[in-house]
Formats: C-alpha cells, sequence, structure tokens
C-alpha cells in the first residue's frame, strides 16, 4: 500500500462556515478529496492541492456508487498512491453517515484511517431553528432517528410515543404522514408541539412549526423539502422562531454572499 | 440597549482544531467573551480584540456562576456597550449546555441573539474511540442522556434497557457503577458491549472498553476521570479501539504541539 491514509471527515450541516479548522487543514493537505451530496460545492474550494476531486453521492435521480463501490474506489486510490485522502461527508461521519461501514472496509484493507468529526445537523437543524434539544424541567435527553430504512421504507418509532425525551429525525420528511401517524397511533396526544427545519444553513432554509398531527399538513402548505430534519417535543416551543420570512417562520440565509 | 449581540458559540469537545471557522471569526470580532470550564485555553486565543476574556465556568471545587448569575452578566455587559460579545461553550450550545436557557434569558431582555452550533462530544467522543454510533444493521439510532440530573443525583434510565439504539451517557462517569446497575436491574445483558471515552480530543484521552457489567471495575483499574462519554451498545466493538498506550487501548494526542 503506497497511499492514504484516509480521513473520514464530516462537513457539518451545509454551509462552509461550519467547517471545523481540522477539515479545511485536512482539505488543503489532500492528494483527493471523494464527497457526498450534501456537501457544499464551495467547500471543496480548500481543496487547493489534490489531484482528483470527485463525488460519490447520490444524484436527484438517485443514481450513484454504492457503498461497496465507494469503499472498492478509496482501496483502489490507496493502490494507485493517492495520499492523504479527505472522504468528504455530510453532517458528522459516524451518525448516519456509513463512516463506520468505511472505516471497517478500510481496516480490513489494512489502510490506516482517521475519522474527524463534524457538525451534525441532528443538533445543528434544531439549534438554527431555534430549538435546544435539553432544556431543564422540559428534555431531559434527546433520540436520534433515522426517518427511513434500508430500503426505503419508514422505520417504527412506536417505541419513541411515551418518551419524554426530545425526538431528532433525519431524512424522514418523504415519510412524514407515516412517521406522524404511527406516533399518534401509539399514544403520543395530538397536540404535541413538533417543528420541521428544512435546508438548515443552506440558502433558503426554513422552518414549520406545528403541533404534531398537524405537521404534516403544514409542512405541504410551505412546501418543505429535503434534506429536513423532524423535532417532536415541548422543546420546539420555548424560543421565538427564527426570523419570519413571507409570513412564515423561516430561517435566514446563513451563507457568506460569494 | 446600546450592545450585543450575543453568539452562544459551540466550542466542540476541547482541541481547538475543532473549532468551526464560524466560531473562530466571531471570537475574532467579539468585544467580550465569557467561556466555560471544558473551553481548552488556546481557544482563547483567537479573541484578539476583546476587552473581556472571562470564566463563568464552575472551578475544580465546584464553585464558579450560578446560572441566572450568567444571564445577569451577559445583560449587563449589553447595557455597558460591549458587543458583539461570545458566549462560549463546551461542544454544542443548544444539548446540555444551558443555551436555550440563556437564549430565553436574551429574548426576556430584548437583546437580539444567534446560536452557533459546535461538534458536541456526544458524538465526538464516541466517533475518537473508534466507536460508531449508528451502523447498518447494528444500531438505527442512538439516545443521548445526561448521566448526572439537576441536584447531582444519577437519571433513572431504565426506560432505555431494552432499547437496540447506542445508549449515549454524558456527564455520568461519577455515577457510573449506579448507571449500570440500573441497566443490569431493568434487563439489560451483562454481556452488552459497552464503552468510556475520556477526555476526547483533550491530551491523555482514553477509551475503555468491556462488558456492561465489567464497565465499572475495567475504569477504576485505568483511572478514568471526567470529562467522559459511556456508550452502551454493541457498536462498541465494531472497530478496534484507537492505538494503546502503555498496554492500555487510548486515544492519541490530538492536540497540536504548543
Amino acid at each position: 500500500m503506497k497511499g492514504g491514509p484516509v480521513y473520514l471527515v464530516g462537513a457539518g450541516p451545509g454551509d462552509p462556515d461550519y467547517l471545523t479548522l481540522k477539515a479545511v487543514r485536512l482539505l488543503g493537505e489532500a492528494d483527493a478529496v471523494l464527497y457526498d451530496r450534501l456537501v457544499h460545492p464551495s467547500v471543496l474550494n480548500y481543496a487547493r492541492r489534490a489531484r482528483l476531486v470527485q463525488s460519490v453521492g447520490k444524484g436527484r435521480n438517485g443514481q450513484g456508487y454504492r457503498q461497496e463501490a465507494i469503499h472498492r474506489l478509496l482501496v483502489k486510490l490507496c493502490q494507485e498512491g493517492y495520499g492523504p485522502i479527505v472522504r468528504l461527508k455530510g453532517g458528522d461521519p459516524f451518525l448516519f453517515g456509513r463512516g463506520g461501514e468505511e472505516a471497517l472496509a478500510l481496516e480490513a484493507a489494512g489502510i490506516p484511517w482517521e475519522v474527524v468529526p463534524g457538525v451534525s445537523a441532528a443538533l445543528a437543524a434544531p439549534a438554527l431553528g431555534h430549538i435546544p434539544v435539553t432544556f431543564r424541567g422540559v428534555s431531559r435527553g434527546v433520540v436520534i432517528v433515522s426517518g427511513t430504512q434500508a430500503g426505503g421504507a419508514a422505520p417504527s418509532l412506536a417505541e419513541w410515543a411515551h418518551s419524554d425525551y426530545t425526538l431528532v429525525i433525519l431524512m424522514g420528511v418523504e415519510h412524514l404522514d407515516q412517521l406522524v401517524a404511527q406516533l399518534l397511533a401509539a399514544g403520543r396526544p395530538a397536540e404535541t408541539p413538533a417543528a420541521v427545519v428544512s435546508g438548515a444553513s443552506w440558502p433558503g432554509a426554513r422552518s414549520v412549526r406545528a403541533s404534531l398531527s398537524e405537521l404534516p399538513e403544514a409542512c405541504r402548505r410551505v412546501g418543505i423539502e429535503a434534506p429536513a430534519t423532524i423535532v417532536v417535543g415541548p422543546v420546539t416551543q420555548l424560543l421565538p422562531a427564527p426570523e419570519a420570512l413571507s409570513g412564515l417562520p423561516a430561517l435566514v440565509d446563513l451563507l457568506p454572499p460569494g
């Protein structure tokens, strides 16, 4: 093995301003960069020395690299002498990023690797929507779950219906009706405060707040699209929503100009 | 009100390399900085223009500012014309950081504020200990809870004993015996894989892995101290632990020299 090491780097929620100093430094030193769809294109400007900068994410048509093909590509690049290699992933690489699978594949191939934690949308999206996921006397913890299982189906959330912890659902806005119906059927009160924050830290980011039962309709009215984070629990109404845009609560555009 | 705004900024797990670009920029512009105990002292070097840089964290003797005193101080600084003010918190400001309470106090005082998400130790500590908190076919989600309640007691964890989600407990190593006993009494198998990662991203960081029932004794043997993150679930044994130090699994020192 001539190349490597491979750095599994979290790129944060979107806005390049949420990159860590370590991510920026490693991008500047990288010989090759493989990045996912939810990585902001401006981030790649930091990869000044890279001979190879390549997307391995799914396109809008759902086509793209399969996970195993990414593993093979990482190993192949190391064999060809690329190094250091930055594998750039949206959010944090070890929370729903399949970073663990890539680390395991690198271990199996004997390639040195390091994980570089990033700002996860699971916490950043609620925060940018003015939702503290924990709050003394309101929520003592948080449950983070993916709203889309392997294969594309919605997961079962019934076990969380009676918890007083804040429920954060990533990648679930496509299944919002089904997820809400599950929680209601399992006994979660219809009036439970809830919210969706879409495109957190991206231009056009928006937040919608409503009771749990009214959340899907409120999102349809506003035209909420993925990527979006669903938050269920009374913490969603502790603070005023971010500045209103066209009569609807909306996040300000956090991207720097240009 | 002459001063402000107040930025509630996450400083990440410790190592200044995990600051975000936005945190560094805001520190460089800050007129005043109030910081917590778990913020690395080198981070304060970025506050080049600040007239006031002050700790409001608890000291090793447990003495320090009460939460309400921090609120009053923030308001007072704004009244005296300080601005912008950076309120720097370890990890992420809206996860167990009481950032929500400070935002609420600022709202009540009519002071403009913004939250700047950071890298939370809840995800960074497991990652730096080579633990992906989610993994296809192993763990579909993660529960994050504080191991110390208001007043200093251990919380009840019985409701999580039967979940197949990864359990991450922050600020719980002082109550490790009690927390483990609770999970075992509630039916969690003694052989459940578990880990503790202490001082993640700080010099002397260490990770310990053991079965749930053996974890307290393993931590005593190694002399694990706070701050530490407890992780319970099979994800703790998917990847080899970070490089060994004096025969014990240990994280490498991630701090840059000097």
